[in-house]
């Protein structure tokens, strides 16, 4: 059976209630799977339960969801599915440090993804990537309202239909109704440790301000610009001797770092959105 | 009934196998305790499984116990015991910073541990102590074998049976034969990233090396000097303009940091040892 | 001559312009001083120059400060001071740990300064200071206002003529009236990276807000509540599993590092304050 | 005159002595530069002096470089050069990360540096290479002396005339004889915090060791395999859930950042070689 290699991925939330890990690893105990590795996490504020494992094993996957799903309650979220490549549809504008790297990744099979198309609103990047050998989708936003936009972009990515969006640096904000299609798909790089200086120029306020750390953070975007679940975030220091300039070339190696990471945790099913906060199994 | 607030933390290990889990949560579902926090992990090189559990309730300890025993494999090591302050004695010898930070997170209730003595080869740090109220004992080595120095020390150790010896800048070599009535009972704190610098004097090793960063390793004490399983470990950045002295200046703040991260850890027996490794849920 | 061993600190800042350091190294080389170290800096947004130099030797001092006054422009400010403790109050609410840090650091001639009195509008700490043998002032503010509260600590600050105020978690604002008599001399902690997390509660703000670091900050107090000049920052990774005491706990460690870190800094004279920012030779 | 725009770097190093910044800088002035930085260090073990100066103009070069000589002592090392792009040639073996980075920084005009050729002993990187537009050499080591290796090595590089040599993963050691020819000019990313784990498989000794941090670390070589002068390091933690092969994938982030930092600080003529140590000027 091919199927015996195959590793599967179990993700379970719902209220928290006793003996939930009992029943759960009965379920999968019963069925002979393989398990290498389990994390289960209860928020002791919302009383909320969260499970992920993984396993692996040539098995009827209907009968143990079919299993699980009766005996655990009712408002269980359950889903088990191959741990496989996520395809994604990466978003960007200008800056080519975070596309470059994140091409140079999925060329040598780490990044657990699927690149099906690269969509700018400029054409500068369009020679990086097709020397990928990956689609670029050029769309600019010149002329053009930020509705019509979205809606030439929303066609694009529906020739895709991916599982992520990422945006690389794709310096344009998303309506509440686009973020609406994909909740908790959309991942994005900001370039500072927010909450620190929301919105666009984070490196001239950062220089504005004195402060002796820079950052980036990836988060889920929601409907509130640079306020979605934040999934990842460093710093590096800097001093008084760095201008806006260096500042932005130095944050660079960190936005494309914490990209990076963050995509490694959402395409390996890692992550789980608790409000507006993550869990986050690594 | 007071034990309804008493959390007890459950520590199991053993040789994998299927059903682990789902056998011991069994054994707590069934008892009706209310789990607060569960960590495993299976190592797998050794194929050794690790679980952690915290819970609270008012309930007969030994029934649970015994059941547990009763449905793991003969191998399993299982510890039952109430979440409580560790009795502890601390090592130093003329160095003040980590000793210090000790006694104030003592005196603020933040140790997690009785500080039952503190015992010095010289008399420096004395005043310091019994201002904090703790009795302090000067063994001093001067004019005696090492042998003879190490039965001084045990038979003033022996007056408080500590559960945990803290080195906390004790600059002599323990014996083989000292340190295995402690195993694994024995915390040290090493100024470097281990395994660089091992030994004396690594800040001037790290000086003549002109290493760009500087650390600390808080470790288990076994035979091989320095080269017990590492708990905890960080650094920091230096540059050409550190002279030894700004190292070991500097390095002060890194050291009683990683010494207190892995006292919280091990007295909240967090810390499990792993060969020569550790396995740590935090 | 007692004077050769002493050292001396120069600090310049003034509008660039060609040939500052040649001049001010002209006059230091006649004097024949030995120059054990040398800083400058040019902010080229503001094109203002600084410059900080440590040197060895017995000399007149006057006659030194006389000629660079006369090499220099006249918008230069020049000082040129013995290097040496500073004599500082420090001010405290109820939170021991930086305190007790500074403290300690005092008991053993790491601070660079004297403390000449810690005062708190509680009386908690009393013990504590007391026990190193510093004189403890409690100045309650229950039953006053915040003018009347603010006279009674000027008065007992009075007392002691200190160079510098150090806020160890001062926890009640200062009017612009009281920051006004200290222009750049009161160093304040605040517990979140800044700008994040401004005001009351940032470690409660940064759990809302779901962050994957918390940090702390050293700065300068001005008129506008955690918004002044930023002397140290730093931070430290927490997850999901950390409540807000979690954080408040783990926060503590980089608080009272980065609190001394700042306090090194100043008290060695190597902050220059840069409009909002700081400019500083470490 | 074109002249006017450009930047030049004054490096100086000799035996310290009073007045040297005094007299270099007097030079600078009498030339009506305009000095945009400046950095001064002396070795306080080894009275060795160290400076860097930057400044822009459009004039003599050869008077000002005259004049400085004459004025300094006769074992000052002086270079005067225009700040321009080096020439490099990259070596590389069958890991791509660190090579990749390069050479999309290199498209990108980041690199500060001109990549003339890639070398490897291995064919697998050639369509990266060249899909960069860069030319490839595959000069296999198989059936090879090392000497014979090298000498077909020299040979290519010989064609490309570079002034560093990037070892972007070069799993080969070099002879001694091969490093005399480019003294100060060979920089290495090796792939640990040295000097902890010297020599291969550094992720297979840290996992058996256990630590909780890895790192890696950009040098110059010398004749001793890892050990000469350090320029970067950086670390980022790990635990016991890291296998060998999830620190190598961990540490891959970690080694292309820092041997880029590295890189930049070569380029920009920042790094004096004191002895076995490095002064960096950032």
């Amino acid at each position: 059976m091919g199927s015996v290699d195959r590793t599967y991925i179990l993700r379970i939330d719902c209220a928290d209630r006793k003996g939930l890990v009992h029943n759960i690893t009965g379920v999968l105990y019963r069925a002979g799977l393989n398990i290498t590795s389990t994390h289960e996490f209860v928020d002791r504020e919302s009383l909320h339960f969260f499970m992920r494992t993984e396993f692996a094993g040539g098995f009827v996957l209907e009968a143990v969801l079919w299993e699980l799903k009766a005996s655990l309650p009712e408002d269980a979220v359950i889903s088990l599915t191959e741990k496989r490549r996520k395809d994604i549809v990466i978003m960007a504008t200008r800056e080519h440090h975070c596309l470059g790297d994140l091409l140079l990744r999925h060329r040598y099979g780490e990044l657990n993804a699927r690149v099906l198309a690269v969509i700018s609103n400029y054409d500068e990047l369009g020679d990086l990537v097709e020397m990928f050998g990956i689609p670029f989708r050029h769309i600019s936003h010149v002329g053009m309202g930020r509705e019509e936009h979205e809606e030439a972009v929303l066609k694009a990515i529906g020739l895709y239909a991916p599982e992520y969006l990422v945006l690389a640096k794709y310096m344009r904000i998303l309506s509440g109704g686009f973020v609406d299609r994909f909740p908790n798909r959309i991942i994005n790089i900001h370039h500072s440790f927010l909450p620190a200086f929301i919105g666009a120029s984070p490196y001239r306020q950062a220089y504005e301000r004195g402060v002796k750390i820079i950052g980036a953070t990836a988060h889920f975007v929601n409907h509130s610009l640079d306020e979605g679940p934040i999934i990842a975030q460093s710093v590096i220091p800097v001093d008084h001797s760095f201008g806006v300039e260096d500042m932005r070339q130095a944050g660079r190696d960190v936005e494309k770092v914490v990209l990076a990471r963050a995509l490694a945790l959402a395409f390996e099913d890692r992550i789980f959105v608790d409000g507006n906060k993550t869990v986050i199994f690594d």
